[in-house]
Parts: structure tokens; C-alpha cells; sequence
């Protein structure tokens, strides 16, 4: 069964290459409304929509902590088909059969919204709700590329009344109104794995113990404009110089630091224009390392690297400042080795492993006992069309989730 | 009387911070429409606007080669008071004093419209036109930041008709019809030095004898996008990492080249998020040097750099176009030995240079005998409100064009 439900949410794109699926767009509450129908002729299976787009199905009287399994359906533009969906289609799967195993199964399916936060270059967004780690910041201050706030789109799709100004202060205030529909006992998550440690290693299945921390830096230098041609070389306050030079050398910062990877994946400049010496220029640097004390090594090495850029650019200013600062977050000890054990009752070869990007169960781990394993990916690429696993990966993460699931169950009951 | 002229011309200005007056727009036929009211008492000075814009002041019939003496009055945005206006107030003060002395002097201002190029990234286009250089390609292929091509443009301004499309081939095309208004026996341009070498060497006037050739090249990277956190440093293929670091290195492209310069005014990445590995980025890169060999050993530098850096990101391709090959261009050497004689009976010290930025007489030179001089420019700057020039040095341009036109009306007549 989980083939044909990844095989119809695959279809519900808005492209033809890859799967697009936007969060918090009408495409994505499509996919919500074709996970939910799994459970048409299920009468005890409720379908509840939060205050935040998240779906959930509930089985049985919603009372009391409930074993729950779940993913996002959202996607990247042009994204895979397995990214977010395995893990909806892996628990719609496993809950079924929980269900008819045992009727009453304080189960549920979490199926998380915007996960991939594409449009406002947040994500996480739908598990953060959950987690109660939503700011107005957020709501208020991102805007996408048409100007809109998150606060107005929850408004416009009808999940949050308007931004209102504050008659005292002026000011544009939300208020974010979230009530969790159940009580969450413990989550497991799968996952396409989104790199080839797998592959390489050998194994079918990845434990994951924690996500990599992840800063992020704003480089700027501020230089002088002035003709590209009549200003001699040693007069000049050039702004894009030392910028680039200092991302011509950032593979540097994370040499000999295990499993860290470094990327700047925005450079920009002003003026812009070809025969002018800039007078502005900016980078946007991240690093990700398994190990807080390696984060904090990298962040050492890339001030070092300002500091003696600077001296070579004189008269032209540097500047680093701090963007973002997750640090690395551990999954649960008990869900990991609970995944563990069904592994090794299955005779399924696993490894424990360090995840190098966020997941909706790292958000859920701050709240309740959250797990989080990955089936390999057979190019070790992700976000693009020619994302995909073997048939027999996919179906072992339902069978994973199932029997993690069912062991949960006899704790519990 | 140019200094009257000159604060006249520096009211007429879209902004109070610096002149704003962009070629072909209202603004700069305002300025030329002021230049005019120079001679308006004068009934043998006709003023002439040709196809192009441009704007002639012509004393006398007409007929025969003409002395002529001019710049351009469009400036960038927030540009300084004396670029382009400082030759032609210096140009309509000359003229005026020879014509006082010889009334059917063979005389004329020739004020080149849209020098600057801002709105279409050209320069240098009224005098252009008169030399007969314009393509189908500019006239059609350029474009503003609103998409209005230049041949639009110069229809909308009555200039030119519009571009129709072809019967046959149903191709847009244009047909720009040019007629020169006067034959020029001769031209010379004054203009504000846009660097500190005069100042430096304690000369008052700085005679151009060629303009420094221009470079410019498109580099471009190719590899392949993917995720910064879970794509380890070894199987990226980033595109970002290898142009970033050929322009940090730019600075020593030039090293031992005498009076040459190298800059990156523009770079680019795709897709342009902070945590996506780039497919794609872009560089434009320019370089200027005296002479055509060091040109070409400023070239063969940019090529070893590229061909260098290619090994050391495998899996990203590299390119490096040409976009533009001006070659250096002399000035006549005739005009430049008159201009050197009036500097040296009226006891004023010069020395001969070489141009860094192009200028209408470099166009010029190119169809008739043309010169330029530079008189010193305070803090060495340009294409900035700050820019400007002492009030005896002013003054002394229009007193060398006068005395440079008198001593050609001697040979002529």
C-alpha cells in the first residue's frame, strides 16, 4: 500500500518535472486530503486541520498520550517524490495496520505543513507550531517575494485572524492562537536519506542520534565606489575583493574537521555595474558539524579569516555578524533504540548516524521522546527530480515504523 | 563667464545631492536648450539638434571645415558639476571670445548627447552617431531596466522613426538615418581629470596622447546544485567556490603592469539561497592597460588563473568569454602638439598622459583630428558630488581652447 499512496501523492504536482508542492499552497492541502482518504471507511479515524495547516489522524477518543507517526507532504520546487512523503506514506501504512491489529490503538498520523519553508525561507514550520516555537518575528518580519508576511497568508488561508494594529502603540501585532490536537506519548519519523552514507557503508537503515548544529553569517564590507578605470590599483577601497577571496577559500575552515561542511550559496555586490569599483559587498556563509565543539572551531577559523583579510584591503571595512545558531540536537535515546531493536528482530542491518540537515522529529524531540531513521538514497541526492530508493527500502520503512509502533503499543496498553 | 555658465548648468539637476542629468531625457535637453541661450543674441550662431540628440552651435554659413570644440552635458546619477560641462562651458566661452574677433570665424560647439550611457550600459553615443557608429544590435538589442529598447526610446524623443517589423522576414528593424550637421577640420575637448596624477605631478594641464584599451570578459562556472548540510565537502560540485576565489585574486593580474587596472564590478550565483549548494555563478571582469601588449599580458594572466583554478574544483566547468574589445586609441598627434604649444607660450606646465576612461575626442579621433586635455581634479574622484576643480584651473581651459581655436582659424583662413 505505501507504493500506491507515494505513486498518488507523486502526482499531485504542480510540475511535471519533479514533484512541486508548496507548502502552506492549495497544492499541499491536496496531498493532506489524499492521506486522509487512506482512513474514508476508517469511522474512528478523525481528521483534524490545526490552527497551523498541520493534519492530523486520529484514531479512536483522542484522550491520553498517543503513538504517533508522521512527515510533511510539502516539497521544493521541482523536488523529489520520496522527500517527506515516505514518511506519511510509512506511517499511513503502519497505522493501518495497527488498527486492525488492535482497534482502539492510541495511534495517530502527523502530517506536518511547510516543512521545507520555501516561500519564506523559514522552515520547519508546521512541528514548530506544535513545538510552540513560533515568534512574531516570524509572522510579521518574513516576508516572501511579493511582500506578503506569513501572518497574512495563515489569515488569507483562514488558519489565524488578521494582524491588527495595536491602538496604544501603532504597531502591527498577531496574535498566534495554537491549541495541539493531541497529546503526544512518542513520534518516529522516516526519512530518504539525503546524502550516500548508506550506500557506502552498506546498511538499509539510519539511526539517527542527532541533527548537526548549523550557523550562519552575514559577511560585509564596505568599501568606496569610484571609477573602474582612472583609479589606480593602490587607491582603490574595493568591496568585492576581499569577499570573494574570502569565499574562494572557505573550504579551508572545515579541513580536518569530521563530517562539517561549509557553503555559501549568496553573494551579492553594489553597485553591480561593470565598470564601477564597488563600494558594497556580502556573503552568506553557513556551517554544519555533528559536534558543538566543532562548530565552534569552524566559527574561530572564519573570524581568524576576517581578521586577516582585513589588513589586505585597507580602507575597506569587514564585518561578520551571526544570522542563525542551531545548535546540534539529539533525537531520543529511548526511540532511537527501540528503532534499533525492531531493526535487529527484523534482521536488518542499521547504523547509527549524525543527520546533517534539520527534520520535523528534531523539532518534535524539544517536546516528547522523537525518533528519526533513513532508508539510503541511491544517488544520495535530494531535492531533485531523480530522487529515489529500492522498492524494498521503501516498503521496510513502513514495516520499521509498523513494528515500532506495535511494540509502543504493548508498553502502553 | 564659465563659471557663471557652469553653476548654470549645475542647477539643472534631479537631485540636490550631486548632478543628476541622464542622457535623453528632459533633463539634458533642458541643459542643452541653457548652453544655447548663450548665443541667443547672436544672429549668425544657429543651433542645430541632429538625429541623435546631439546639439550644435554653428556660427557662420556653414560651409567648409570647422573648428570645433565641445563634451557632453548628461551626467550619471548623483554625479559631480564639472564632468562633460566643464568642456563645453569652456567650449562656448572660447567661442564667443573668437567670434568677437572674427566674426566669420568657422566656428562651432558641439555638445555629444548621453556621453555617460547610464539607462543602456553604452556611453558614448552622440558622438558615435556622428562617426557613423551605431548598430542594428544596439538600437534593437539593448535594453533598459524596463525593457524599452534604444531605437524606442529615440523614436519617442521625434529622433528617429520607429523600428517596423519586416514583411518579409517579419524581423523588427530599424533605420537610423544620420546626416552630420557640419564637416569638423578639427576638434578639441577639455575635461576634468578623473584621477590624481596631474595633482600628483604639480602639472596644470594633462594632454591626452592616447586612451588606455579596455577589456572586458564573462567568466562563468557550471556544477551542480544540491544540499549544503547533508552534501559532503568532497562530492560537491560548487560553482560559487571557484569564481569567488579568481576574483580574490584579480589584484595580482596587474601586479607589474604600469597604470593598468583589473576589476570585478559584478558577480552572480543560482539559485541564490543560503542553504543550496550553487550550479551556477558568474563574473564580469574588466581590465585596462596603455598598450595593447599589456593588454594582451593582462588576457594571458586571466587565462592562466582560469585554467589553474579549473583542476582544483573538479566537476564545474569553467568558461571564459569576451564582451568587449576596445583596442587603445590614439588622439591626433597634431591637435595634442597645438594644444602642447598654446600650454607653453601662455607659461602654463603640462605633460602628456593617458586616458584611463574613453571621451567623446577619442571617438572623434577616429573620423577627423581630434584632442583632449584634462585640467587637475581636486581629490582626484569622479562620477561624484564631491568632484571638482580649482577655480583658476576652470578658468584656464577655456582660455587654452581659445587660444588653440585662434591658432587654428590662423592656419585655416
Amino acid at each position: 500500500m505505501i507504493l500506491q499512496n507515494l505513486q498518488k501523492f507523486r502526482k499531485i504536482s504542480a510540475t511535471k518535472d519533479g514533484v512541486t508542492r508548496l507548502g502552506l499552497t492549495d497544492w499541499e492541502d491536496k496531498a493532506h486530503a489524499a492521506a486522509a482518504t487512506v482512513f474514508s471507511r476508517h469511522r474512528r479515524v478523525r481528521r483534524v486541520r490545526d490552527q497551523a495547516g498541520n493534519t492530523f489522524l486520529i484514531n479512536g477518543d483522542g484522550k491520553g498520550p498517543y503513538i504517533v507517526m508522521g512527515s510533511h507532504l510539502d516539497t521544493v520546487p521541482n523536488g523529489g517524490w520520496l522527500d517527506g512523503a515516505l514518511g506519511v506514506a510509512g506511517a499511513l501504512d503502519a497505522m493501518m495496520r495497527v488498527i486492525r491489529k488492535s482497534r482502539n490503538a492510541p495511534v495517530a498520523v502527523a502530517i506536518w505543513a511547510d516543512e521545507e519553508g520555501y516561500r519564506f525561507g523559514n522552515g520547519l514550520w508546521g512541528s514548530r507550531a506544535f513545538a510552540g516555537q513560533v515568534s512574531q518575528e516570524e509572522l510579521l518580519g518574513l516576508r516572501d517575494a511579493e511582500g506578503t508576511t506569513l501572518a497574512d497568508l495563515l489569515a488569507e488561508r483562514g488558519l489565524q485572524s488578521k494582524p491588527r494594529r495595536s491602538r496604544e502603540t501603532g504597531e502591527l501585532q498577531v496574535k498566534f492562537v495554537y491549541k495541539p490536537p493531541i497529546e503526544l506519548g512518542a513520534y518516529a519519523e522516516a526519512h530518504i536519506e539525503q546524502g550516500s552514507r548508506l550506500i557506502e557503508a552498506g546498511k538499509r537503515v539510519g539511526l539517527v542520534t542527532h541533527v548537526a548544529g548549523l550557523r550562519r553569517w552575514r559577511l560585509e564590507s564596505m568599501g568606496e565606489t569610484n571609477h573602474a578605470g582612472t583609479t589606480p590599483m593602490r587607491e582603490r577601497r574595493d568591496a568585492l575583493v576581499p569577499i570573494a577571496g574570502m569565499v574562494g577559500r572557505l573550504p579551508q575552515l572545515v579541513r580536518g574537521v569530521e563530517d562539517a561542511v561549509v557553503t555559501c550559496g549568496v553573494i551579492g555586490v553594489r553597485p553591480g555595474v561593470a565598470n564601477v569599483i564597488p563600494d558594497r559587498a556580502w556573503a552568506v556563509i553557513e556551517h554544519r558539524a555533528p559536534s558543538a565543539r566543532d562548530q565552534e572551531e569552524i566559527a574561530r577559523r572564519l573570524k581568524e579569516l576576517v581578521a586577516t583579510t582585513g589588513p589586505r584591503a585597507p580602507g575597506v571595512g569587514l564585518e561578520m555578524q551571526p544570522i542563525l545558531a542551531v545548535p546540534p540536537t539529539p533525537l531520543s535515546e529511548e526511540v532511537t533504540a527501540g528503532l534499533e531493536e525492531v531493526c535487529r528482530k527484523a534482521g536488518v542491518e542499521s547504523m547509527r548516524m549524525v543527520s546533517m540537515a534539520g527534520h520535523d522529529a528534531m523539532v518534535i524531540a524539544r517536546v516528547a521522546p522523537a525518533g528519526l531513521f533513513f532508508i539510503p538514497s541511491l544517488k544520495g541526492v535530494s531535492h531533485r527530480p531523480d530522487e529515489d530508493s529500492r522498492k524494498e527500502d521503501i516498503k521496510l520503512a513502513a514495516e520499521i515504523l509498523y513494528r515500532w509502533a506495535l511494540a509502543q503499543l504493548d508498553r502502553v496498553l
